[in-house]
């Protein structure tokens, strides 16, 4: 592990990436924030990302420092006092543990990840207007535990690296596949085109989740809480309906994608 | 519906319920805050509660205004434009729409709940050391979605009506019968009296999910997460697995919830 760094100082320039970090989003302009030991495990692994610094508190370094062991010299590791820590991060942290990560080389592209699931016979998970970060790090969480191939997200969705979202998929957004771009119609026109099984979840779907079986080349489509799909894209899927009470407002849109992919997985 | 009173000052002693609703937990002193229509909308219809209070955007309210046409007249309705709204809820408020609820009669209580799961043979839920609001409003919302008979909650778990709990839950933290109180091992006991099947959830639990098939009586025991329950309650269930991918941090509570009482509910 390179030779920590004390922070006596909360205006120190060097910290700048961790200034505010709840109320600034880097990512897409100067890569994301990992919070947490869990997510740093998944970033110290990720193929395509790589940690550029770190911010510790005092008392947590020894509880990573074996993490760390490996750990190129040239990535500086900051180490703060509560007190120096939480006025840099802008709010009580208590974690105290924050990592600045950036992409490394080329990003996943939409071939890749429709290869990568027609190799594997995994699912693919399409994710339309999915704006709510806790979700969307959900939806990551729940795909990671069930074996997806990938997430195809359309431009209107959120950023799974977004710091929220990073920590709510914990970690999985780092080395689950994915990409976020073009719109749903152009996405659902890549799985079809690539022979996927299209499915839609709706409360007066076609068929019983447990009627689908073991099936090739799923593709779960998933939209926005309460609008769901747009019915343009609806009407390109197959529909699944999740048996539940019927006067019970429906299911988290990242809780019913557990509900499939369980399914699917179970039944592969 | 009452006479609606508008608020043109944020100091109003009217409107005391709903000051800074965000920073203050109400439960247990004097009521609780219902969030948003899908929550007013159950407390409306909940045997055990009732709305005391309502505070209104001006321009929420003619949009909720049929929701509202069978309150009683001592019930006021207090409208505000959205400057002073937000000042009174300390926060910028979206939903526009805050009621202050309170109980009504005598609580459930374990012996109801259980008798109920009796009767009707649906799945309870047991929750100890649920500490999350998030994950026990996703908890109860999941315990509705799929009929549970009633969840019990061990008194180190949160608050079912703490604000965000309750707007997690989509209201089902009021119409789903619950209890919080007493210990885990004090729960457990009364279900093992009442000749319920245990059932807790571990990565190397004894029956795969499938395994389980239809079963009298269920009742699934949530711990917190990460740590998960403690070893003595766990040695008195029978431990299910849900299969997922190995390397990957075990599941959500809630989502984990979902799919074992979703599969519960499938093979009743």
């Amino acid at each position: 592990m390179p030779e920590p760094i004390t922070i006596d100082d909360a205006e120190d320039p060097r910290i700048e990436p961790f200034r505010d970090v709840r109320e600034r989003d880097l990512v897409g302009r100067s890569g994301f924030i990992a919070e947490g030991s869990v997510v740093l495990d998944q970033l110290l692994q990720a193929g395509r990302f790589r940690p550029t610094a770190f911010l510790i508190l005092r008392n947590r370094l020894e509880g990573v420092r074996s993490r760390l062991a490996g750990l190129p010299a040239d990535v500086p590791v900051y180490v703060a006092e509560q007190k120096v820590f939480d006025r840099i991060a802008g709010f009580p942290v208590n974690r105290g543990v924050l990592a600045h990560g950036a992409a490394v080389g080329v990003p996943w592209s939409v071939a890749e990840i429709l290869a990568r699931a027609a190799a594997t016979g995994r699912p693919l998970v399409v994710g339309v207007e999915i704006a709510n970060h806790d979700n969307l790090g959900a939806i990551f969480r729940n795909a990671a535990a069930f074996g997806a191939a990938g997430i195809l997200l359309d431009e209107t969705s959120c950023h799974p690296l977004y710091r929220k979202a990073l920590r709510v998929s914990v970690g999985t957004a780092l080395t689950l596949p994915w990409v976020r771009g073009g719109t749903g119609e152009a996405l659902v026109a890549a799985c079809e085109a690539a022979g996927c099984r299209l499915l839609a979840l709706s409360p007066s779907g076609e068929t019983r989740l447990a009627g689908i079986g073991p099936t090739a080349r799923p593709a779960l489509l998933l939209g926005a809480e309460g609008r769901g799909l747009p019915a343009a894209l609806m009407h390109r899927c197959e529909t699944v309906r999740i048996e539940m009470q019927p006067e019970i407002d429906s299911l988290n849109v990242a809780t019913a994608a557990a509900i499939v992919l369980h399914a699917l997985y179970s039944a592969a």
